[in-house]
This record gives structure tokens, C-alpha cells and sequence, in this order.
């Protein structure tokens, strides 16, 4: 089985952190990634830079990076002035927000529900007159850190009205890692049949030690694109008490040892984690880069 | 469904410890997981106090745990005279371990694989007698620090051969947090075919961020008992860079939003991995006790 990872360090990873990284360190993430094999990069973020000053270079970070027909940049895009910087600085992918509670999406873009969707309609034939790959992004889709439980059923009718506008993809995420494998498995399920013509994709969180198992289950359920982070680095400003992704090397350890082929290569991106965490002053999460590769580990071991 | 969890925290937990731990902490730490609801605890160990010092005091540990017809006390033993001072000191489970590996095998127990299924018939024989609970369990069934991978036929054979002795459960243990769900999947189905009478359990390592999904998938399979440890701590010294257990607020909170019952409180086990970290002097690798547990925390967060 061939799956692909959606390297997101460079805009969820580094949306959130209280120190300012250079843009000349996030080109060189992005170029990392791409060395290391992701094909698909979320690169940049196109909000108003005085929302997350954090990404405020979206313009900046796309130039310097090196140009490739074999990889996909994508930023994040919220309204018309973003969509109208998305296409000047030149990505291929727009991935458009809809948060599942009014609460929560009011807090992270400043609008309901009923308007984020509206939004993400007129986006949606805007960018697909531009050409670019179009992903609607469903956030809070497992619990919103301000309403609390969301319903199932509310999830099920926003996935047919985000569909109504023709996503080449619809991603499903656990913004504050409240989900479990059985409501990953459902609402794929319902992603599945509600919008056939879309492809399925994950974005999770591990704050409570779930993201992974979510991310089985996604893959069980039919997923074949999922969010990682390198390090394991991340969290919403938006949101109390978000942690990180799960870990683009972590998912990878696994994903290796399944058999499921990502074109990822997992000692680099070990490395560039290691990079990683001295750029931010801090070790990332991930547990990969300290455990080691089984087996590799164990025979180094044996052989000392 | 109804499951149980082990509390291994006591022992597993403990054993990898630095830090010299009072009696008395290890009795409240006990306490603590009876009274949040633990039924099964695995207490101490009988190994030789020269080897793993940390838990030389199991008989002191064992007189100072109050008893309930309610709670079943388990002592780790690896020859006769562990199983000479398990009798005397009480306890309701004995937990042999058969390791998969010869290398691993003689570093954690001092002989051969061969060797230690002999022991294990014996000391089954006479804990028979003396109307104990048996479990053996297979460690290092995912993966050696030493020989690197285990192949899954030799796990099948040793599975086949402890079997005989007739325990009433067999435990699969991964204990350097090597494994996968796909391998989970595979030794569990092994399990419940080639030893029916045995209650089939699993005891993993979160090492790698793969425990908690190896977790689910064997709960999947069809396993009723799993081990998990207060805060995620523990750890073997005698695998170089095995970390924690698979935490058991984390896994509750799982079971909990799964409608999994177990009968242990997730909130007072937080507490106790909090006050735990302060025994231990770091805080531990569990992450319910700083991200809080949905929605409880959402709703909190709302209203402040």
C-alpha cells in the first residue's frame, strides 16, 4: 500500500511557537522535507499576517524555496486577499478552513460556521479557475476546545455542504487531539459515502496520546493522506492547550514496518528533526530521534 | 465490552528507577491504584535483590498493602526461590517471563530460552499447587534490543510450548516498544488459536509512539487484558533505551470516549501520576495530566 504524508511542519508546525524563526530557516525546513521525499508541503499560511505574525512571510518563505515539478506547496487560505496572495506567490495546493463549532470557528477566522462555508464556496470557484489543487479542511471535527462534544451528525451535514463546491480533497482534523479510532473510523466512513468524488485526508493531533491510533484507523478506514509534522511539532494559536501533530518520523517507524510505502526516508527526517529542535531551542516531541529505528538500533547495540 | 487493565506501575513502573523509592511510596502507590480502581496490580518482583535492587523490599511492600477479596496481587518470578518467597509473601499471580531472544534472554534472566521454558513448567507446576494464578509472558515478542527482529514463527512455537504448562493467561510483551498493529493483529489471532485455554494479554512500550495503537489493535484482535502503568512510567534495565508503558490515565481516556469500561477513574489516576512525578522527581511521560481530559477541559475553558 502507497499512502502520502502532507508535510505540515512549516505552517502548523511552526504557527504556534513564541520564538521568531527565521524565514531563511523555514526555506530550509521546506527544503529538508523535500530532500527527505514529501511530495505534498504545506508551506505557508495566507492569514493576515497581524492574526499569526508567526507566518506573516508566507511571500517570502515560497520564493526562496526551489521550484519543483515533483512538489506540491500548499498554503493556507481564509478569504479573498489570501487567495488573491496564494496565486501571486505562486502555490499549487489551497487548503481552505471550515471549523465544525460556531464558538471555535469565530475565535480562528472571525466568522460561523454558516459564512465559513460560504467563504470556502466562493474560494473554491476562484481557485479552481486559478488551476490550483483545492482542500477543504473540516478543524474541531473530533471536539472543539470551547463547545466541547460535536456532534457526529453535525460533522456528516457540514461534509455534504463543503463537498456541494467540488474539493479535489476533504481532510477530516483533530485540531486538539480529542478523537478516538472508532470516530476516526466512522467519520471516514461517512467522508467516504458523502463526497465520493474527494479524496479522504487526516490531520491529528497527539495531545492525548491518540494520534497515532487515529491514524491507523484512518488508513484501516480508507485514508490514503495524512498530516504529519516533522519532530511532532505544533498546535493552534487559536486553541487552548493544542499540542503537537504526530510526528512525520514517528507515523514513518510505523508505516515502514507495515509496509506502507510513503517515498518518505526516515533517517533523514530523524535528522532534520534533531535540526529542528536546535532551531527552536527546545527538543521536539517526537520520540523517534530519541528511541532509534528498531531494528537498526537493536543491532548497533548488539554489536558494540 | 469489558475489559481489564494490569496495573503494572509498581513493578515495570519502578524497576528502571535511578532514584531510590521509599517503601512506603510504593505501598501508597499501590493504594492510590486500588482505590482509582485497579483489580489486578502487578506489586512486586521476586527477582534477586542483587539484581534489580530497586525492588528489593517486595516482601516490606507486600505486608504493608492492605487486602481486599477484590484485588489480585501479582509478583513477578523467575526460579524457585522467587516462587518460595511469592507463597510466603502472599500474593494472588505469579508472572514468569519467558524472553523470545537467547541474548536478551541470558541478560534479563541469566540462561536460555530452553532453559527458561523449563523453569517456567516447574515453577507453573508448583504455583498449581499452591492455587496461584499463572501467566507467563513472552518478552520481547516484538522485537530484541540485542538480536533485532524476532521472527514471528519462533513467538508461534513459544506461545505452542508454554501453553502446555497450562497457564491461565499468556502474555505477549513488547518490551522495547518495537511492535506494530499489524504484528499485534497477527501474534494475538496466533495466540487464541494455538493456546484456547489461556487468557490472552498484552503489555506494551510506547517507545516509539506506536503503543497506544498497538493497544487498540489488540483489543481489536480480541484481548481482554492489557498492562498499562500510572503516568506511562517504567522501563527495563536490561534492554538499552526501553522506555515507559503505555500510560493508564492516556489509555483510559481512549477506553473511556469508547465506551470501553474498565472500572479505574481516569481523574484520580491524573492525581496520582502527578503526585508520582513529584516521587519520582520529573514529571512523567504521560500526556492526560497537561493536556486534560475532553471535554471536561472544554467545558472549563468555556466558561472561565
Amino acid at each position: 500500500m502507497d499512502i502520502t504524508l502532507v508535510e505540515v511542519a512549516p505552517r502548523d508546525g511552526l504557527q504556534n511557537e513564541k520564538r521568531a524563526i527565521a524565514t531563511a530557516d523555514k526555506i530550509e525546513l521546506i527544503h529538508r522535507a523535500a530532500a527527505a521525499g514529501a511530495r505534498r508541503i504545506e508551506a505557508v499560511s495566507f492569514v493576515h499576517p497581524d492574526l499569526v505574525p508567526q507566518l506573516a512571510d508566507a511571500e517570502a518563505v515560497l520564493a526562496g524555496v526551489r521550484g519543483s515539478d515533483e512538489i506540491s506547496y500548499a498554503g493556507l487560505v481564509f478569504n479573498d486577499r489570501g487567495l488573491d496572495r496564494a496565486v501571486a506567490a505562486g502555490v499549487h495546493e489551497i487548503n481552505v478552513v471550515v471549523v465544525a463549532t460556531d464558538t471555535f470557528s469565530r475565535r480562528n477566522q472571525g466568522c460561523d460556521i454558516e459564512e465559513a462555508v460560504a467563504r470556502w464556496e466562493r474560494l473554491a470557484e476562484r481557485a479552481q479557475q486559478a488551476g490550483l489543487w483545492r482542500t477543504v479542511t473540516l478543524a474541531a471535527a473530533f471536539g472543539c476546545p470551547f463547545e466541547g462534544e460535536v456532534p457526529e451528525a453535525r460533522v456528516r451535514e457540514l461534509i455534504a455542504r463543503v463537498a456541494e463546491a467540488g474539493p479535489q480533497e476533504i481532510a477530516l482534523a483533530d485540531t486538539i487531539g480529542a478523537g478516538t479510532p472508532d470516530r476516526v473510523r466512522r467519520l471516514v466512513t461517512a467522508l467516504t459515502e458523502l463526497a465520493p468524488e474527494a479524496l479522504p485526508r487526516c490531520h491529528f493531533h497527539n495531545t492525548r496520546n491518540t494520534g497515532y491510533a487515529n491514524a491507523v484507523a484512518a488508513l484501516e478506514a480508507g485514508v490514503r493522506v495524512l498530516d504529519t509534522s516533522i519532530g511532532g511539532i505544533g498546535g493552534c494559536p487559536f486553541a487552548p492547550a493544542a499540542t503537537g501533530n504526530i510526528a512525520t518520523e514517528d507515523l514513518l517507524y510505523t508505516l515502514d514496518r507495515m509496509g506502507i510505502t510513503t517515498g518518505v526516508d526516515i533517517a533523514s527526517t530523524i535528522d532534520t528533526a534533531r535540526w529542528l529542535g536546535e532551531v527552536l531551542g527546545a527538543p521536539v516531541p517526537a520520540l523517534l530521534g530519541r528511541a532509534g529505528v528498531f531494528p537498526d538500533i537493536a543491532v548497533a547495540q548488539a554489536h558494540r
